[in-house]
């Protein structure tokens, strides 16, 4: 069966908005095992609204429309649609009294152009708000299912899952499944490479790619006769996809990569510190995200300034003046300095040249050295990150991240996917004293993994 | 004039990437003085692609679509616009000359499927591709002008302005102007109420609202008989806005709220320090993402246990013993720590709970409080927010950076636009000691501006 998404704004069409909704609604209908041929989006104008319902409606068995419902003069959905179907418009009371209630709760009165949007055309389906406003609503014209949403994305998103899944859903096709697993520290051509083979291998399977930056997502998306098969197929192609990706592969669609360090942190009870310069409170930033958070993360120093490396940190001045701020010594005496102000297990640092001013010919933009410290010593790691201001600090942010989630697992902290220029064992580690660069530094190393961010 | 919109692939009519490039062309094509009629994203099949370029074509003096100009065998474009305009594709010897250089930089070979980004429909115009490898291409259709541009957005951007924009500007109709405000403290139904009036006393005026949470931005959308006059019109009525909306304007379009607050320290030879606890890093990560801002920030402690407040800030075991982690108390506490440490003209603190857990009767989910400390003494101010973690955590990293903002400019830190429910004035302060506050602790106001966030 085949679906369309009808978006209905001035403010789409003028590009004012990204229209995020009409997203949200493809990749729903598409895994309710419908195919989503097309997406419109008209601005506020009932004959255009009208036209584009009626040929949508023609092509599709469902079509799914958001935008319109509001109270002001520019909110036409309703009118439009009694047009196009060759209704009127009529009251629904119990909308009206939902209405009222909730403007009288916020000490208004229900009145003037707001009371239109407890009118529909005759005949529909209420389609309840169950956290704002504005009723939805659905009609039916020649076997095609219309139903007509908010704009505004919470409000439409529990309106279809409340209103619209249970009356479509049956209509679908589900003979399909999709895999989705999210990976750091592969460029995509290697992921292509790698995976390169699979379509060919499990019969029904296509791959897809989807980028963002710095993380890619693997979809495995399999076809069989039931859907029970094409789960069972898509499960396999998945586990292939993750033998051939190794330890790129961090988790599946809902994890985020912040939530699976701190997972990692949280099934080991260590706590981490972390020391930041050029990304400036990134790192921090998306641990924190994760709720309880605090659990494992103890303190994370944003020193932007020499100064507050040393007040803070305790890194020498002597060290600064002699190696920079961007090098390996300034690297894992933040790392160090972190761990023992905040007595942590372990501690993390970034300190790199984020751009677009402040590189050098020994140290040009795009440089950022790491350290990480903990029981087993301190190791320090350079990495050569390609793109803008923007793209650097986010990619340093997860190289940071990356090697907390492998310290704190007990693996080589160098050994990450994401592969350094640069790598010097300090203190008292296991792996002993000594550095191993590739190529010289401040050259940036075109097969280090970056390129492609 | 009017134009159109048209996005092929179908990762975007699968929802499984939000269609930003629709809204950027929405917005220059607009900006260019067209009415954009529609926005169509059709999956990666050749029917589909002829059929929606044929009636897009129809009522359109202009069409752009972008998608399908690559390598792979889903990429059809070319292919699809040449049978529905009668041609046969035929290769383009420049364009095959700068794909294969490309490539070769690469160490690749150009072949196989690669080869037929250089084919185009016959007699269409070439549009070259600086910053990537598809070149793009544009036709004529009884009077429609109809181009096609790369998906990926950085190329796609490039190419509409060097080889779009000039050959469709005159077309557009130079009779309106656009002024964006951005504002940041008065909830969207205030800042309604306030600019009620402008629309009627302006003519030719519109008002348009976006919300980029915490922000909103206002449009003041001119239309008159020439540019000129349109531009001037949208001049004085945005003139009028900013009087009606006082110190929440903080820029126009281009100026990001950190970025302002960078320049007003900058303005002023002042530097900061920040101490963050729920906001864990956002304020950090959001002033280090404006290039030059080591200039300024020196030093973000993110102290996200209380051990690392009383390490880091030496903010007193018995202070977070008797007053909490989120007090007025510890707040100033931080914030002196976080100056003194740092040696800054200027500290904020932010000390909260962001949820979802963590709340109790008296500091229930969403109580933040904040410090700013400065020669001028401590202020601590407490607010209310509203929403979910991620809501919260961000309107309260702009409260504080418009707290260094308002003390950097020697403003009264408890007069900006988003009011606090509380406010105490500690230190060598010349307001005085001594606290005023709205309701009862714990009891959130509900004219407090934040109901709407």
């Amino acid at each position: 069966m085949t679906a369309a998404v009808l978006s209905i704004g001035t403010e789409l069409t003028r590009g004012e908005l990204v229209n995020s909704n009409a997203a949200w609604l493809g990749e729903q209908l598409t895994a309710l095992g419908f195919e989503v041929r097309e997406h419109v989006s008209v601005g506020d104008d009932a004959e255009q609204i009208g036209a584009a319902l009626r040929r949508l409606c023609e092509g599709n068995a469902v079509v799914v429309a958001t935008g319109g419902l509001g109270p002001t003069s520019d909110d036409l959905t309703a009118e439009a649609v009694a047009r196009c179907i060759g209704v009127a418009l009529s009251r629904d009371d119990a909308s009206y009294e939902h209405i009222r209630r909730l403007y009288a709760s916020r000490g208004r009165e229900l009145a003037g152009l707001s009371e239109k949007m407890a009118d529909f055309p005759e005949g529909a389906t209420i389609v309840a708000n169950p956290v704002g406003t504005a009723p939805g609503f659905g009609v039916e014209k020649a076997g095609c299912r219309a139903f007509f949403l908010p704009g505004v994305p919470a409000e439409m998103q529990a309106m279809f899952r409340e209103g619209v899944v249970p009356a479509v859903a049956s209509l679908g096709q589900r003979d399909s499944h999709q895999v989705h697993l999210r990976l750091f520290g592969l460029p995509e051509s290697q992921v292509g490479e790698r995976l390169r083979d699979v379509e060919g291998q499990y019969e029904g399977v296509t791959l897809g790619y989807r980028a963002h930056f710095p993380e890619i997502e693997v979809k495995v998306h399999a076809r069989a006769a039931s859907g029970a098969e094409a789960e069972a197929q898509a499960r396999k192609a998945a586990d292939a996809v993750r033998a051939l990706l190794g330890e790129a592969v961090f988790g599946d669609r809902d994890d985020s990569f912040a939530s699976v360090v701190g997972q990692a942190l949280r099934d080991r009870k260590k706590t981490l510190a972390v020391a930041e310069s050029c990304t400036g409170g990134l790192v921090g930033a998306m641990l924190t995200d994760v709720p309880g958070s605090s659990d494992y993360l103890l303190l994370d120093a944003v020193t932007y300034a020499n100064s507050a490396k040393t007040k803070v940190l305790g890194v020498g001045q002597d060290v600064l003046r002699a190696y920079g701020a961007v090098s390996s010594e300034t690297a894992g005496a933040m790392a160090e300095g972190a761990r023992r102000v905040a007595g942590s297990d372990l501690a993390v640092a970034i300190t790199g040249v984020a751009g677009p001013g402040g590189g050098t010919d020994d140290k040009p933009v795009g440089t950022v050295w790491f350290g990480v410290a903990s029981d087993a010593g301190t190791v320090t790691l350079r990495h050569h990150l390609h793109g803008d201001r923007a793209r650097i600090r986010q990619r340093a942010a997860y190289v940071a991240l990356d090697l907390a989630r492998r310290v704190a697992a007990g693996l080589d902290p160098a050994g990450g996917p994401a592969a350094a220029t640069c790598q010097e064992v300090r203190g008292n580690g296991a792996h002993g004293n000594g550095a191993h660069c590739n190529g010289a530094h401040g050259n940036g190393d075109p097969a280090g993994g970056d390129s492609e961010g």
